[in-house]
């Protein structure tokens, strides 16, 4: 992770993907999202979405897992090359979360995440506020997901 | 689940609680926010949130798991009325969703939703566009989480 200063916005981190497997959107939707065109092949065929679907919630926790893993790539790679590794504040939430078409069984997403915004926080001295839209494209080229989210980024004058 | 028209804005529905157990916590964040603070007590106390905290996606996943049994709940009981049970459509994504407070292992979380906008679809005849917020409230009475979704609800007089 890097330094609030470091960061130019139209950075871009290719995630890398994600396969929804009927198993695993099976799987998901009896825990958080028990409903029938997420549990059932037929179901799903004969709902709005034409087949089975994943949660969107599966969809948004599949992106989380590949961002947290690229986050966790770059971290290595920088102690790698002896630089410092920077901790990043905890995420207030987001905004503008879009399910823009469904996502199937058998379908790959690949999610790209891109700085939008940054300013320095006026609230926390030390601390620069990033906004950044990851979106995620199926093996169609079909954009099915968008998210914007915002991350508290620590200053490098703060750590001199 | 409700034609649009009968649907009225303030309206609460009272959702359940969820209570984050440590083990839940660490089965959610291996498999979709393996972040430290996520999986260990011992870095969760060292982090900001003073203790081992769930994922903010684990808060998003338990809350739609109880909107959906309620609104399974509900459509039961319209059923057992001999009432028509409306199929919603599907959620288009949301906006402006905040982590405001940690959850911690221990902590139980209930839901509530609130109807807080309506209107008729210009796009789709024959549907309405509700936007609901649901808030999660601790144990202590400290709101930890909100969300506000959109969803498109069938009209009445489309069916007759």
């Amino acid at each position: 992770m890097q330094f609030f200063e470091d960061i130019a916005i139209g950075q871009r981190r290719e995630l890398g993907s994600y396969t929804f497997t009927a198993e695993a959107i099976k799987t998901f939707a009896v825990k958080f999202d028990p409903q029938r065109f997420h549990l059932d092949e037929e179901e799903g065929r004969k709902s709005l979405f034409g087949g089975l679907a994943a949660s969107g919630w599966h969809v948004g926790c599949a992106c989380m897992s590949l961002l947290v893993a690229d986050g966790q790539r770059l971290a290595r790679e920088a102690a790698a090359r002896g630089e410092k590794v920077v901790a990043w504040g905890p995420s207030p939430g987001f905004r503008d979360l879009r399910w823009i078409k469904p996502v199937l069984a058998g379908d790959t997403v690949s999610f790209v995440n891109e700085v939008v915004d940054k300013r320095v926080s006026s609230s926390r001295p030390g601390w620069g506020i990033l906004q950044a839209t990851t979106t995620g494209t199926n093996q169609r080229g079909e954009q099915v997901y968008a998210i914007t989210a915002t991350a508290f980024v620590p200053m490098r004058g703060q750590d001199g």
